[in-house]
């Protein structure tokens, strides 16, 4: 007996908020709550830092594929990520909801829980929103941190000879979207892509432990080593072989991805579609939000960072291909990353 | 010789930021502009106000109406006027922004121009952003305001014997666009409907003043003046003589809008849908965007704001329907407005 379930367009606004405020985290640096014109909220560094961030139905979630507590969950920490990312401790969060009138109200009030269980450990409260109808579902994010006194770290501030670290995982959500393509699930990959769990507790112990430089990868290793190299006039050098533990972790899922793959009789060509998969994922997947920093050489990483390459000067060049390279060598298109496969 | 425009879908992401960025406000109170993870705020008071609101095409506009510079100035103001509302200064927005791949580029930098020359005048900037395809036009706003070491004005602090007073117009943008659905326009009318002006400057006038509630009136007076009544455990009553001069302005409009408008044979049972409408613009009219302010008797008004009713204890009953009465009349549905017209 399957019943059908309460649709947003059969609930007044109102009711529809009724569901949610009391699913929302609240926090002490909340002053004024949600309900009136403005949350207010304390900003007792004198500063606050703020993004925003949009996840747009059918481009970067399918709901056969995300409920809506994954939906919550996603666009609160890929938010989250960026207030780390400058060194800060996410404070406050609020969101604009567009929804489709056929959209479950389970769903909306799964992703005030997602959204709650994302903040929960980083202290973050929601405090205000907005709702609207629209033909997809939109989860606009503007999330607030505070610096609690530290300078904030920029994307621009890498130094030749920094060390490259990274606090986080590469090409697991890419991975985990790629079976969900293909039509098969894997329990920890596919949860780093419908739930990725970035360190955002690793970005104010960054900055408290002296790094120069920092961003959130969100879009793929090379291309936003790429941008910090650039903003900072440098060029990062990244060790393939810092990476090979990354490589091997998505292995089967290459091998259950890659055309050809689980079908024996197309072993050979499979293993070369398996590397080039693995390449793309570990270089260019992003959405695991895991954050690079560069720190000055020889002082001890803060907990979670692990070195995986180093910062030189741009060179006389200067251009944009060379921004990052891997074991030295640039990754134009067409040479390929063969110096990466092993 | 009509030229192709050039979309959206034509121009790289980092190209289309570097056609908007250099559109975007900025402030002395922006300590890190847009660019990296997160923008860097001034908040010189210790707090912040934050609210976001969301426009929708095809719900809140529709792009044969509203120009790219129209919806960013009207999704600016409408958020400025939120600020207002609490009796703070307008800081700084971020703005998400959500197009189909068939938007011209010449939209976009419409709705950056919009957006910057509705912020302009209040000093706020625009601070961050975040851009996706998707298959409707959003445009996200979050906005931050600083009260300058103001008490934050609430919706629930209106009291017994206070004054109700209004800043800003009524029924004006409810009028110009009931003129667009009918296919005629009117250059006063429907630019308030296209390009709100809310009477921002006038909220942190009410806070100094002695404002005791505030709200903007999105929704339509009786909606948000009911609200304001709830919140404050009390009863607003309106007098209908004070709206008036608002009434009188749109009677040139609902003789056009209304069935047998414009036609002479027509003139009697046209005045009577004229008065409906006059009744329906100005009552339950929102997005002038207009200040709704509660003040102790007796005090001068601040500049701006006009007596329109009055405070009065919530009364035995104090069920919903009446947290708001015109002229001292409860206007339940199937009574009519019958009191408000002459």
């Amino acid at each position: 007996m399957s019943e059908t379930p309460l649709l947003v367009r059969d609930v007044p606004e109102e009711a529809l908020l009724a569901r949610i405020f009391p699913l929302l985290p609240g926090a002490p640096t909340t002053i004024v709550g949600p309900g009136d014109d403005c949350a207010v909220v304390a900003a007792p560094d004198g500063r606050y830092v703020v993004s925003t961030d949009v996840l747009v139905e059918d481009r970067h979630f399918r709901r056969r594929w995300s409920s809506g507590y994954d939906v919550g969950w996603r666009a609160a920490m890929q938010n989250l990520a960026d207030v780390a990312a400058m060194g800060a401790r996410p404070a406050a969060l609020v969101v604009s909801l567009v929804m489709p009138g056929n959209l479950p109200v389970e769903w909306v009030t799964g992703l005030a829980r997602g959204l709650a269980a994302a903040c929960t450990p980083s202290g973050a409260a929601v405090v205000g929103g907005d709702l609207s109808g629209g033909d997809q579902v939109v989860v606009a994010v503007t999330v607030h941190g505070d610096l609690e006194g530290r300078e904030p770290v920029l994307r621009s501030g890498a130094r030749p000879g920094d060390v490259v670290a990274l606090a986080g995982t590469l090409g697991r959500s890419a991975a985990g979207l790629a079976l969900l393509d293909a039509g098969r699930s894997d329990d920890g990959l596919t949860a780093t892509y419908l739930r990725p769990d970035p360190p955002i507790a690793a970005g104010p112990r960054a900055a408290d432990g002296g790094a120069t430089a920092m961003l959130d990868v969100s879009d793929g290793l090379l291309r936003d080593a790429g941008r910090m190299a650039r903003a900072s006039g440098a060029r990062i050098d990244v060790s393939s072989a810092a990476l090979a533990t990354d490589r091997d972790a998505l292995r089967d899922a290459a091998r259950i991805v890659a055309p050809g793959g689980d079908d024996p009789q197309l072993e050979v060509r499979s293993e070369d579609e398996v590397r080039t998969l693995l390449d793309a994922w570990v270089l260019a997947g992003g959405e695991d939000h895991g954050l690079l920093a560069t720190f000055p050489a020889g002082i001890e990483l803060p907990r979670g960072f692990r070195t995986i390459g180093v910062v030189h000067g741009a060179g006389a060049q200067g251009d944009a291909a060379a921004a990052v390279t891997v074991d030295g060598e640039s990754l134009r298109t067409g040479t390929g990353w063969d110096h990466f496969r092993g």
